[in-house]
């Protein structure tokens, strides 16, 4: 197990297509207050920009070591584990625990790995096709009547209980097998689809719900390393005799 | 006890000398999304005003209900219990809590009365004399080296603790479909082994642990019925790819 600072080292905070850049500079004094450090924009409205500037304070480091990518699958390459934050019900993959489990298995993942916890814009927070792309889904409880954390606000809180998380690493057991990374799940994901639509099982012009399925079922497992290696060469064996008929 | 609802109508928030009104209307909305209510102003700088309207958003209500007092003396006044927050080491005769201990204690008070927590201004925080008002001091674990939260931040990281300590922490669960019966997984299964078979990817005389590992992969994931059409559906078609090699 990492030692607190060096777990908090590795929590990857990704803010996608945020509208308001004061809410930028909130997000990165938030980060700081709490001992965090790494902040990924996705295609943010406006950035750099003096309001993010004025409202960072102090955290005019974090903001200025912000990376900007062009899309969520940048932002999370390289992290270990991904986690998604939403206050809404949706239909998702896999998991979705409590902000206050996520830290914990945040925490636990930080022993392999960068840990990206992904916040949605301001009005309508991320899509499903972005919430696929994470292994857990994180909700803040909140009033059911009025439940609009502002997204600097989610991001204290989440970041908060990573803090305390880390403090608390000591009782909390990682698990047994090595787990997949992002990365691992991702290039499984690609595999699949390509070998789905050289079987002409999966029709890339009509895809229908096959792949976020597919996505759902494996995200719920919470695949191993080792896993995704067997079901990858399954893949590769399928691919060898799909080659072997086109080759007729 | 009683029940969360009613804890948390317990809760009194106060913010002593507030300099920034929009301040004030993020502070109403992090106690709203929290299900709180009660806010009590203690002499600040400029309320009402647009700003505080504008960062409060949808929670003008509780802005609206916002309790305007000359002093923090005034704001307790009729509590059963007052928490003051303070990030600073600094004089203070009584316990100094964890952000989290401190809630399960406020949690325990409301049974008696309404539980005050006390917020001291942006620049300098609660002084002494004020924090010799509190019962307690509460603490946010936050970064030695930057530990100034906004206050509407750490309103907002209180309101929270406050809500998961009342216990009104649900969690929405994703839907769920029709599970899979024992049957169809055992017929997944053997259908997995016919072809994997045929693939010349499991030896039958050899078959070391490839069989137990997507057993227990596929148990972890809890499989729903449609999965299992899914996943027959691609193996029938790898069935017929191998079935055409076979021919020649």
């Amino acid at each position: 197990m990492n030692p607190p600072s060096e777990s908090l080292a590795r929590f990857r905070i990704v803010l996608v297509r945020t509208s308001h850049p004061g809410n930028i500079g909130a997000a990165a004094r938030a980060l700081l207050t709490m001992g965090l450090s790494q902040l990924v924009l996705v295609d943010p409205a406006h950035f750099p920009h003096p309001e993010a500037t004025a409202l960072a304070r102090g955290a005019t480091a974090v903001l200025d070591g912000a990376r900007c990518v062009g899309d969520l699958g940048e932002a999370l390459e390289g992290c270990a584990f991904a986690i998604g934050l939403s206050a809404r019900r949706r239909e998702f993959a896999g998991r979705v625990l409590s902000l206050r489990d996520a830290a914990r298995e945040a925490v636990a993942h930080t022993g392999v790995g960068d840990v990206a916890l992904v916040f949605g814009t301001e009005m309508s927070g991320l899509s499903n096709a972005e919430l696929a792309q994470c292994g857990i889904v994180a909700t803040i409880p909140a009033n059911h009547a009025y439940s609009s954390l502002n997204v600097a606000a989610a991001v204290q809180v989440a970041a908060y209980e990573l803090r305390v998380a880390t403090g608390e690493s000591d009782v909390w057991s990682a698990p047994r097998f090595a787990a997949a990374t992002h990365d691992d799940i991702e290039g499984l994901h690609a595999h699949a689809e390509r070998t789905l639509i050289a079987l002409n099982f999966l029709h890339p012009e009509m895809p229908r719900r096959l792949l976020p399925r597919l996505r759902r079922l494996f995200a719920r497992a919470g695949l191993e390393r080792e896993e995704v290696n067997i079901l990858r060469g399954i893949l590769a064996r399928v691919d060898q005799i799909v080659a072997k008929v086109r080759k007729r």
